[in-house]
């Protein structure tokens, strides 16, 4: 593993950090960031870690008009021995790589990612937070920054770490969410770019998502653009359904994000030896298991919340109420175990957790 | 009408004005741009008109995450006497507002925005070219530019215009371009955003657009996601056919853009008497009229081109040569009407074109 060059800039001055016991999912952010530059024909350069400020911007900047732009969502624990744990940080960089790809923007070399990104977090550690559910939640992102009104990829990016300490996603911790089936508006559709974490899809999300709170619900569940019987995903997470001793999850099609707590679930699920199912399933088949009494649990996953168990699930006005309103078991299992393993608090089976190496903490 | 009070601030500086008969489309900005500032409870305020200069924002701007952003794209002429033409603005800014509509985003008051742009193009009327097929393109865009990585619609918002002085959209002038049909990737479906100018529609395009270009095609034909049976439109046209006498072009259906050429092209035809007909169109239909010797022309439209003719359709491997490659009568009389009554070359019975007006001039 070569060492990555990172020119490193510190901040004269230090933001007070926000109060740990009231922290908003990405409100605040540390006092530096990292950023690199990408022009056609010279590769990625000048890697550098500066004050985090606000970026400058050519207006004609391809990202305000063609949305050439994809990220990623991580977090870092730190531990009651003060070591710093990422969970699979190595498949984020993946991720990335496959969405730049989707969007004809050039890779990143993905370990020097990971060197920055630990460069980065090592000299914001004391803005990790520790008590229970707090993180450091960890976004790394690609604008396409040419200056240039033609609908083409552009010749120039940015690749751009910032970090937010953060509490629990959900502001009122791991309890059932309501949940609306989505049936008019759709999220994306094979041959779009529903597997690519681009800005694109969020915004497309984000008019269901206002009618669903209207209606108090808090998420949507979105089902497939062509045949609308098939389930997707939620907002922000994968969707997972206990039915009848079985777990199922929709496989992946091609227009749902690959979700790395997805993997993990279905992972530790294996290991558990508890029978699961990647495949297509349809709101015909998940009324007619509840109306039998096999709709044992719901629950989506997604770095944000880890598992967050769903409650309701409003479909077209038939509500199904699962587990009666409460947390399953088995919902309840997988975040215990997920979340203790990502915090070091439990043993870590599949070797999915990376500490960070204190030879790169001497360079901060 | 009342008037919106601008604050103007001049560029101390001018730029050297690109080479008239070499103007590449999007590569070059005026001296100043125009923007309005929105926060949630306050509306919008600031508008001034400042000097072109980079955007200052935030590295957690919803724009760069989660895509909040529309567009608008239109085009000022200046006529031989010196006056000043729009096309049809009126219609960009009922269009904006939709668009915002869809993306959640606060809508802008379509008459102070004109005022707005009717001002800047004023300030910057020395920069409107004034060979043949040249003119100034207006780009308003509106981003999201609260600081927050939570997926809601953002409490802050920048209207933005910006101009650039623009020669034929494509570098060869008008002639017939060549199409591929698309199979793999879809743009939009019914229920997404495709009905809107955002970003992520055009950033969904480019891999399709990139893997066309390299097999000699300069543009793809988008179908319809869910059967992959019915034409949509073009990367950045609406598309018409003209089979047997008869001019064909896909009904609005939720995931096109409802096109301002599209519309004129209608009312036009319309007018002239010629039989026409909004409604789906297959790939099928098209390749039987093909075969019967029965599909005279097709031709994109969209404000960068005005018209587009199509000499090749490639479906699959199977080729359709459209009226031997060239140009046909029909897009040859509407792309002369069409762009003679921009630029005021022709009577305009149709009451599109908007003057720009002398009193606002002296405030300039
Ligand atoms: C659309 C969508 N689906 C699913 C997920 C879950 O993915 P992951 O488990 O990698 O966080 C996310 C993001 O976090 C997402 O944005
Ligand atoms: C996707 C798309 N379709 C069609 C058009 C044509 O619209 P108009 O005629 O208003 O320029 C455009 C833009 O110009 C476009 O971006």
């Amino acid at each position: 593993m070569t060492r990555l060059p990172i020119e490193i800039k510190l901040s004269d001055t230090r933001k007070e950090k926000p109060n740990p016991n009231s922290l908003i999912f990405g409100r605040s952010f540390t006092d530096h960031m990292f950023i690199a530059d990408y022009e056609e024909g010279k590769g990625w350069r000048r890697h550098r870690i500066v004050p985090y400020a606000p970026l400058q911007l050519d207006p004609a900047s391809i990202v305000f008009h063609y949305g050439q732009t994809v990220f990623e969502g991580l977090k870092a624990y730190r531990t009651e021995d003060g070591t710093i744990k990422l969970f699979r940080p190595q498949e984020n960089m993946k991720r990335l790589n496959r969405s730049l790809e989707r969007l004809c923007m050039p890779k990143i070399d993905e370990e020097a990612a990971l060197q920055a990104l630990t460069q980065l977090i090592l000299i914001e550690k004391d803005w990790i937070p520790t008590l229970p559910d707090t993180s450091l939640y960890i976004r790394p992102f690609v604008i396409a920054n040419e200056a240039f009104l033609g609908v083409a990829p552009s010749k120039k990016y940015q690749f751009i770490i910032i970090l937010s300490p953060v509490g629990s996603y959900y502001k009122e911790g791991i309890y059932p969410v309501k949940i609306l089936v989505e049936n008019e508006f759709v999220r994306a559709v094979k041959g779009g770019t529903g597997n690519a974490k681009t800005a694109g899809n969020y915004a497309a999300g984000l008019k269901a998502q206002e009618v669903a709170e209207q209606s108090g619900y808090s998420q949507v569940l979105w089902l497939d653009g062509i045949e609308r019987k098939y389930v997707e995903e939620v907002g922000s997470m994968n969707i997972f359904f206990k039915i009848n001793g079985e777990v199922i999850t929709p496989a992946i099609n091609g227009s749902i994000l690959e979700g790395i707590t997805r993997k993990s679930v279905l992972e530790m699920l294996r290991h558990w030896n508890i029978p699961v199912s990647e495949r297509k399933i349809s709101m015909d088949e998940i009324r007619n298991a509840y109306e039998k009494g096999q709709l044992e649990e719901v629950f989506g996953t997604g770095t944000a919340a880890v598992i967050s168990p769903v409650g309701e699930l409003n479909w077209d006005g038939y509500k199904m109420i699962v587990n009666n309103g409460e947390t399953g078991q088995l919902s309840k299992r997988l975040y215990e175990n997920l979340s203790q393993i990502q915090k070091g608090q439990m043993e870590d089976p599949f070797g999915w957790v990376m500490e960070l190496k204190s030879d790169l903490a001497r360079l901060a």
